[in-house]
């Protein structure tokens, strides 16, 4: 691994354990062992490093997904597959990262968000195609639509004022908008394959 | 018809049609040949005039909504019922009457959005725990959950930002909502009334 890669994969492992603010070039240096000066050659200031680290996690994840849609016996099963990995990210996620970025780095965190959330459409669009073109979603669906109405879904979900923390768990109230949204567009073998993966 | 009542009646179509900036005492006097000064007599001022509109309005679609309910043969015909007239309303509503609302009577606006959402909630709620019952929704659902999920979806559909008026037909992603939210509750009995309903 390059120095530069290696420096990426440290950054990103202390951002995402302990938020953005708290961790500064020189925890990241002597976790290296290397010299701060080393960093500064490689990124101009912690905002480019927080933003290749975040283009980072973009890459890895769409390319974690693909190999799941790829893997996949249909596009039901690889739905459940990616279902269970946001749950598990949701029960274990620090929300200090995103805190951090939402205060103190705002335009990278707007720029993250508008990624994040065109992302999620993309992929989203394209295994409802998928689904139809399997016989699993029904044919007169409008996909555009039905895409984004989940989208606003997801969106809500992070609201605090929709699903309050301590009156909601957010990892139930996800699994429950996933598997309404697919058993709502569900043709009849889609929906045999549904039941067979929640019994 | 007492005189109050009167008033009411003719308030409201007013605001509907008009608004409620454009609408004065005067208007509403002329149309029924009475004073202003019994307007008067029978409201302190504009303000009190149009809550007593809104409650009217309120009270006249609970007691729609539950004739409905009462009458259908199962809970999914009475859901496609109200959805029928909820659409007819989303094509033919003037927005005036919302956006006088918002602007120039800021408070009344906060308490009916609360109040329709509140009543969205419990009606639906019910409609539900209803459908449930009937055996046309599943046993299993999260009863709670996928009402909130319901109206986090149906709260989008008025933000401008979520589905711009440009973009989107809002009638139609209603009926989406509507539908994939049912289809995503539904046994495979009410799966059927459904499928009878909408081919």
């Amino acid at each position: 691994m390059e120095i530069r890669e290696k420096i990426i994969e440290e950054a990103k492992a202390q951002f995402i354990k302990n938020g953005v603010r708290s961790v500064t070039m020189d925890d990241i240096a002597q976790n290296l062992s290397i010299s701060k000066r080393t960093i500064y050659e490689n990124f101009r200031d912690k905002n480019e490093l927080l933003k290749s680290c975040l283009e980072s996690m973009w890459n890895e994840q769409a390319r974690r997904n693909e190999e799941i849609i790829k893997g996949a016996p249909n596009v039901i099963e690889a739905i459940f597959q990616l279902m269970q990995i946001a749950i598990n990210a949701i029960r274990t996620y620090n929300p200090l990262f995103a805190l951090d970025l939402k205060k103190y780095h705002p335009a990278v965190w707007k720029e993250t968000s508008l990624r994040n959330e065109e992302m999620g459409f993309n992929q989203m669009y394209r295994l409802v195609r998928k689904g139809i073109n399997e016989n699993l979603f029904r044919k007169n669906i409008n996909v555009e639509i039905v895409t984004k109405i989940l989208q606003e879904q997801l969106k809500a979900l992070s609201d605090e004022k929709a699903f309050p923390k301590d009156k909601y768990k957010l990892d139930v109230v996800f699994e429950n908008m996933i598997i309404n949204f697919i058993r709502g567009i569900a043709t009849a073998k889609g929906l045999e394959i549904i039941d067979s993966l929640t019994d």
